[in-house]
């Protein structure tokens, strides 16, 4: 019975990724532009491919390595049959494809749009959107079928040994973060350092094929935008579906449950459940994108957002149909639907923080914009004050999230803890099925960030360009609600792992009298992670500190290659006699390779501190430090998160709004000092920003696939 | 016998206050200087002391009434004798009290400083270092004075309800917090719109009188850098001081401590240890005083280091007395002085942490320097990630701090949680004994900063501007050492204080039955504040997200009011005629006027968030989320000031790094991008970044003070 609900998510998965290929078949059959925009485009696909490839080389092996000693040291020891290790070379695997497909089409989709755009606002805005669809309908589909299918394969090793499944989401986390972090760097050092040279020093438009940055900035587009925040975003789905699983095992084994509820769950439900709110997530955002057609005229964001709140409604129409599916008219039933009903509602109200943020339609961005008035320093402190402005309300909803779901199922359970958090997992799993329709909106924004490149680099017609740009300040805000979506995804599914992290410990110490008197326990006492404890105390701290160190790295090599890329550019516009009159061609090839350098020795450090804090701190200060380290990086992390992307969208759509005429136009002091401001936000939204969430999420993965060697062998308790 | 102690106490705060009186009368002896320097120095005089009696009769009233209502439901509730109300007032009333003398001395001192620059650098620095005396033997000294008479008068009272001695806390840091945010945005206001025009815009160097809000500037560093770091550093010592007497109440009342530790403190010796503490740190500090001597020639930094470790090594010194006295040659005695130890290493770490980051002596300053070469963007780039990567050692320094001195004390009693706690609050209170030399070093900050001004206004002749420039930034690197000297005592004092909340909450409901149903706890067991209770995460969060938030409405104070600044010195410069050409006087007083106002109308929005946020968290959610907030705050809260202070201090020197002549120097691109760099970190590091420190310790204090209201009267539980 249950491998039949099994199937059905492997069949939903099915689904998402034929209707990718549909839609890829649709973009790929537009027309392409003239030779010059196709010439442009090859040049930033071949880019791209040749980075990503380049990149995988090196992750590769590293990945190759942990396997193998994930299977030596874990799978041999515990007795799994190979599940961790497979679930990680799985994991991993995806991850990398979900990234390389989004990637290709998104390259592929940039220069159809351009040519759409000359059509008009709505064809444009289609297109964009069907080929944010193929990536989104891709990472949802490829994340819900390498899950499903290892649960069909290992359902009876989990249920004995719930944190086997972490292998999967230590495969994904890692290898999300490796794209995350080097896709970023590439992408802000090419941004970064061609806006400094071309728009500041030698007053060139963006995208101006004089500059010599430019291709390596449109290769960064896709390698950060794109393959980057898709590996993120599967990463996201993949892990939040693990920890609904793990805690659904570990529900299934609570012998505490009341009997009304442990009659339902019989059959594997509760590890099926969130497999199937997958399935609801992409059917309904498959029919909510049928809602963006081209005879749209104007208003893209507010057309996005119906095409959101539809898919929404529908998701949770099937979600109805599946709780009954598996739970009957049972008041638990009911329950857990109420909850996921809570995880669509997180969706649309972080997207509308992130909009009220971030667009220039509302008062924040028009106060960065006012603030460039009186120079770089006052843009800067009021994008600043903004982002951090923002993470009141954004903890608002997670706050509110936490609670009403917790206590949906605390309630309904007759005071059942452990239900309660997995209440408040199945609001995550609600909120990460709309992964398609999301990744639509989002993917939607570096392809026309892309289109409007070609339309510049291309010398198209004029009228193009105001269609492209305005769909581009929408992109910002919509890449920003993805990362507040990611984050909060982050920030709740931590809760459910720690859930499993602490149960895991404290069934491996009760079933030793050896661990037992290790962990200075009586019997039937458990390890209690105690904010009176110091070794736990000072786990927060450590975890407190990871996500602001772990930045420093980020923003630093974006820093120091821009720096690279400011003067390589200065010395090509000295050096190469006709560059700024168009005779003669830029050396893109050399800002290519500076890009490509960097982000592949710059990933080293931040990789490490990400994977060898937790392992440290596990073996020497023990589970309590490393409990309080999980938590402790997503209370400090969320709202660094939340600061970093918000300001930094906001930023750039306060230059935006003053490129539209406002203060003066361009080619003002204000306008001077909000592409300041835009360029010190590109590092924050780009690089660090969404990085925070990967890092969140290996932390919580790697402690996971860890924690019963780490109760073993830890130094001090 | 203890009477005997805490009047030891008393005559060691007397000893301090006496030596300032010293120091003051020896400063008031020197050379004011010429006519034009007494005349800048009394208008600036009259500005602070204006600003500061325009405060006090707002936050007056607002004391007044808190008071009561302290009195009124605490005080007649628990039976405390007006134990809370009165503690409230002292608190208060030495924290006005101790910002308003610190204030005092430092404007009389700074012209005296511009004079004695005239005859070196080592008459100068001598000057402005006993001026700074007078300010931290003040603040010490009715610190220590107002704790010791509160424990002399109340002592019966504290040992049967250890939190009456809140009050004291909580007076102290509300007040101090009024005062750190509104002088950090009035002294930013003046100096970013100040710095914007003068120097970015008119070219005209700092502190130039031509510009009009150069006056409202000067004021501005005494109201912010002197007042209120003196209310702040103040309230720091204080509020350590009661963490540490409420807990060795709580190990005078544990059952549970080993007889042989149990015979060594019948009497009040843990309360009075921490007393006598502070009387070391005050005769450590007046000796390694000494050493700073006016034939000094050269490296200001490395002489005051010097000070500062004899102050240290003497105050170690007199703590083995201390001991001895108390404890004999008891192991828990020799367990306590270790820990003593461990405190005074800590000032000296983070000092040295401090000195790194933001010394142009070293790489991360020379880094900043170096990205200016590119622009302002990238300066601000290298600036905020060096001020990310400070969180790091400083996180080092602090673990290390917690394991080691927390393992003491639970080793040294047989594994006692409750005197590990209170060894790492010994620890804490030794780091804040040397609040005097500390403050010496500081305040010297802004007394150079000021002389800086006057040397410039008075049209001195050249090589004055050199050694005033060189002390002045010296200057910025002491006062990021304070600024990460109170932060880490706050992350210190907050566990102790966490202790003392929980112990209250927990003591409360045992003993009542009806708490005990009301919190679903049955006999003998207590209320756990475990990382797996979801009120607890709800509470971490919404404590983590507080120092973001609040920060954001210092910045963005500092950003309006600095708008309006620039505008209104634009208006001057283009209606005054000859104002640039010094013929005609600018208009000082409506740029005093400017942030006059708004540090007194952006103080409410701020102080409000901190002061209701944790009453409506402990109301509604109850002592298990409010306990999660104590903790939240402190883990991001940490870091977020340790980035703030650190990149502040980092720009400000990078620019004074590039004015020695590095990269081509003043009036180059490259300067007016330090320039830039500068502007923004100064509402980061003399603003928003000090004022977390007090935010910390009003939502400590806060919640002390009203637990027991809490948790009789908490909504949820």
């Amino acid at each position: 019975m249950s491998l039949d609900y099994g199937l059905i998510a492997v069949a939903g998965a099915l689904i998402g990724l034929v209707y990718a290929s549909i839609l890829l078949l649709n973009v790929r059959a537009q027309d392409k532009g003239n030779p010059r925009m196709v010439e442009i485009a090859d040049a930033v696909r071949q880019g791209a491919s040749a980075f990503l490839n380049r990149e995988y080389k090196v992750i590769g092996p590293v990945a190759a390595v942990i396997a193998i000693l994930i299977y030596v040291f874990i799978d041999m020891r515990i007795g799994s049959n190979g599940a961790v290790a497979v679930g990680f070379i799985v994991g991993a695997a995806l991850s990398a494809i979900a990234g390389y497909v989004g990637m290709a089409t998104t390259v592929r989709t940039s220069s159809r749009t351009a040519q759409a755009a000359r059509k008009g606002l709505g064809s444009a805005l289609t297109l964009a959107f069907r080929g944010g669809g193929v990536m989104g309908m891709v990472v949802i589909g490829f994340g819900l079928l390498g899950v499903s299918l290892f649960y069909l394969a290992y359902q009876n090793v989990i249920i004995s040994n719930p944190v086997v499944i972490a292998g999967l989401g230590f495969g994904a986390s890692l290898i999300a973060m490796f794209m995350r972090v080097s896709g970023g760097i590439y992408t802000k050092a090419a941004d970064v350092g061609a806006d400094i040279v071309g728009k500041t020093e030698a007053g060139i438009p963006e995208d101006d094929p004089r500059n010599p940055a430019v291709i390596a900035d449109n290769v960064g587009d896709n390698v950060g935008d794109c393959a980057g925040m898709g590996a993120d975003v599967y990463e996201s789905f993949v892990v939040t579906s693990i920890a609904v699983i793990i805690l659904g095992a570990l529900v299934m084994g609570d012998k505490s449950i009341p009997s009304s509820i442990a009659s339902l769950i019989t059959k594997n439900e509760l590890l099926v459940y969130p497999l199937l709110l997958g399935v609801a997530g992409i059917l309904g955002s498959i029919l909510g994108g049928f809602y963006i057609r081209k005879s749209i005229k104007k208003n893209p964001m507010g057309e996005l957002n119906i095409a959101l709140i539809i898919s929404a409604v529908i998701a949770i129409i099937i979600d109805f149909a599946a709780t009954y599916l598996l739970f009957g008219t049972s008041n638990f039933g009911y329950a857990l639907f109420a909850s996921a009903i809570v995880g669509v509602i997180v969706v649309i109200a972080i997207e509308r923080v992130a909009d009220y943020f971030t667009s220039y339609k509302y008062k924040p961005v028009k106060f960065i914009a006012e603030a460039s008035q009186t120079s770089a320093a006052t843009n800067f402190l009021a994008g600043f004050s903004t982002g951090l402005q923002s993470t009141a309300p954004s903890a608002v909803v997670l706050v509110l999230a936490i609670i009403i779901s917790y206590y949906i199922g605390y309630t309904v359970s007759g005071s059942n803890a452990l239900i309660g958090v997995y209440s408040t997992s199945i609001a995550t799993m609600a909120e990460l099925s709309l992964t398609g329709i999301i990744m639509s909106i989002d993917a939607f924004g570096p392809i026309t960030d892309n289109a409007n490149g070609i339309v510049e680099m291309a010398g198209l017609e004029s009228g193009v360009r105001e269609v492209t740009d305005e769909l581009d300040a929408v992109g910002n805000t919509t890449k920003a609600t993805t990362k507040a979506f990611a984050v909060m995804s982050a920030a709740l599914a931590a809760i459910s792992i720690f859930e499993a992290f602490q149960s895991t410990v404290n069934n491996q110490i009760q079933a030793s009298t050896s661990l037992m008197a290790k962990y200075h326990l009586v019997a039937g006492q458990s390890l209690s992670f105690t904010l009176t404890d110091p070794l736990v105390i000072v786990g927060l701290f450590i975890g407190g500190l990871l996500p602001f160190y772990f930045s420093s790295f980020l923003i630093q090599a974006v820093g120091r290659a821009a720096f690279k890329m400011v003067n390589e550019v200065r010395r090509q516009f000295k050096e190469i006699p006709g560059i700024m009159e168009g005779k003669a061609k830029p050396d893109y090839a050399k800002c290519v390779d500076i890009s490509t350098t960097a982000a592949l020795r710059e990933l080293a450090a931040p990789a490490l501190v990400a994977v060898i804090t937790p392992l440290l701190v596990g073996f020497v200060l023990g589970p309590l430090a490393l409990g309080g380290l999980l938590i402790g990086s997503v209370v400090s992390g969320v709202f660094l998160a939340f600061l970093m992307t918000n300001a930094g969208a906001a930023w750039d759509n306060a230059k935006k709004y003053i490129e539209l005429g406002n203060y003066g136009g361009k080619k003002t002091p204000v306008h001077a000092a909000a592409v300041m401001g835009d360029t010190v936000g590109d590092p924050f939204k780009d690089t660090a920003g969404p990085a925070i969430n990967s890092l969140i999420k290996v932390l919580n993965t790697i402690s996971i696939v860890f924690v019963t060697t780490i109760v073993l062998f830890a130094l001090l308790v």
